[in-house]
């Protein structure tokens, strides 16, 4: 997906910029019709939002030099308005009701939308990757916590306020386990990242299968995601079994929401998915258990995401060329 | 909304036909543009499927004579197919994959279409009920059990493979009671009216405020919806608390619901929100308090449903309509 050559792309072609900001990182790219990357830069993320705001502008200024840029979008975490204008709210930057995309028109000459950094890798999925030729698609992004972003009839499913889609937040257990949100029994406490170092630690702490997760613990002071990801590639039963109630958990997720969007696909991205068919299966089964009607209609796929780590920037190009395509 | 009188409606407004079938009764109308209704047909549901197609050519050729009609809308429970061609399955009709969108071209020189009866009433709603003005909308209709409708950027939302909206069966508790459905906790368990009935013949088993309940069932040997209703209407604490629990339970499926659509606006319909404020508010109270980021963006507003009977005749001829404008 990444080259700086340029060579194969025909100069007709409109290219659009993505920025993803991250908590970490800021990534940014300038991206082909077709969803390639010709051009990439990553810096910090700096703490202020402020030195935020100067921070894209500087990347995206500097990416569009010497290019035909059609649109830039911007995919940051958190709530952003229905008019992709405004970021309500954003999880570990200081912005709150921050008008975001005006203050980046303020510096740039270009055409500037801004989106949920989910919906924007849902949206290269979709356009290029593992939801490529669907129509209706719904994708849950396992990283330290679930991610959403939901395609109907080809159309990014944003909700009335921008804030839909949020789907590690739908309710699985009543009065469950406490959530960042501020609710409980969110599927993010069940299916996450975090839900699974949570179970690999159960299983550690149960003996038996859990003894090798146990082990690597005392190791290596506590579980990370690396740690367990490696003894399920080893094929260790305490870290599968782990990652199999995580699947429980999603797969009965899936059932809810299939009964709510019903999608062609479920796409399952983020760093737990690498886990690939060992993900999906308990996934698969758990779903098939819990479908509402089964039988009496067509069920979903469940794949696994294509993009790793430039589905954020290539979707956010892609939302902006077509925001501006539409006028 | 009903008249046979049309001298009120211009000669040059396009008119559409819809037919609502129902488990008991078949309606059919003549539906202007603006959602009115000029002629109207009843008949009871034959328990024979090719009877029941019989019946709605008759009634659709019936109520066409001597008018300029655009095309013709068909509702049905169950599951419809996303070419709104196929019944795959309908709830108390013996239709498997019926072609039914074909069946009834071949007898009738109209544009018809179909759709889940569920979507028809919400869209009803949306276009000319307590939804109008909105964009975004989730309807659910607390009646035996609860439908579902969702209509998304002004477009009614039907899922990949047409079977997408079913509300009632979003899981609200792991292992929860059995539905009808074959899964588990579905929140048509919690928060339909055969729900309702239940929590009222608990609250009559357990003395106390369900005083007056128990005396109603032993009155009329057995709770129904119209005895537990108008012991409602009459400030019974015990109706009262029963129809609290439902709200509760509602609640919290529209906070998941929240997370996923984000609509501006929840209709609740059907026979049981005739209970209005007393339903809504502890439906807004539950909403509040497992609402996922509370204060982080805004919220949507809860209001009763407009429409009594006539929703689904008046949003299948319009989105018939639709429909045939789209070609």
């Amino acid at each position: 997906m990444f080259g700086t050559d340029a060579a194969s792309v025909s100069s007709s072609s409109v290219h659009a910029i993505g920025i993803d900001i991250g908590g970490t990182k800021i990534a940014g790219a300038v991206v082909t019709e077709t969803g390639e990357i010709v051009a990439e830069q990553r810096i910090a993320t700096a703490g202020d939002p402020e030195a935020i705001v100067e921070a894209v502008v500087t990347m995206i200024q500097s990416l569009a030099t010497g290019r035909d840029i059609a649109a830039a979008g911007v995919a940051a975490p958190g709530f952003i308005d229905a008019d992709q204008s405004t970021v309500y709210y954003t999880p570990n930057i200081a912005w709150r009701n921050e008008p975001l995309r005006d203050r980046l028109r303020a510096s740039l000459d270009l055409d500037i939308t801004i989106d949920n950094d989910a919906n924007a890798a849902g949206w290269a999925e979709f356009r290029f990757g593992a939801g490529r030729g669907m129509r209706d698609m719904t994708m849950l992004t396992i990283g330290t916590g679930v991610g959403g972003a939901i395609v109907s009839e080809g159309r990014l499913f944003r909700g009335g306020f921008g804030a839909g889609a949020e789907l590690g937040h739908l309710k699985v257990v009543p009065d469950g386990l406490p959530c960042g949100c501020g609710a409980r029994g969110c599927i993010e406490q069940y299916g996450s990242g975090r839900a699974l170092l949570r179970l690999a630690n159960e299983m550690a702490d149960a003996g038996g299968i859990g003894l090798a997760l146990a082990e690597a613990r005392a190791r290596n002071g506590a579980l990370d995601g690396h740690v367990v990801g490696d003894l399920i590639a080893t094929g260790d039963p305490g870290a599968i079994h782990a990652l199999e109630q995580l699947g429980s958990a999603l797969g009965q997720a899936c059932a809810s929401l299939a009964a709510v969007l019903d999608p062609q696909v479920f796409v399952l991205g983020g760093g737990v998915a690498v886990a690939g068919e060992l993900l999906l299966d308990p996934i698969r089964q758990s779903f098939r258990q819990h479908v509402p009607a089964r039988g009496y209609h067509p069920e979903p796929e469940f794949v696994v995401a294509q993009f790793a780590n430039d589905a954020g920037v290539v979707g956010a190009a892609d939302l902006a060329r077509e925001h501006s395509r539409a006028g």
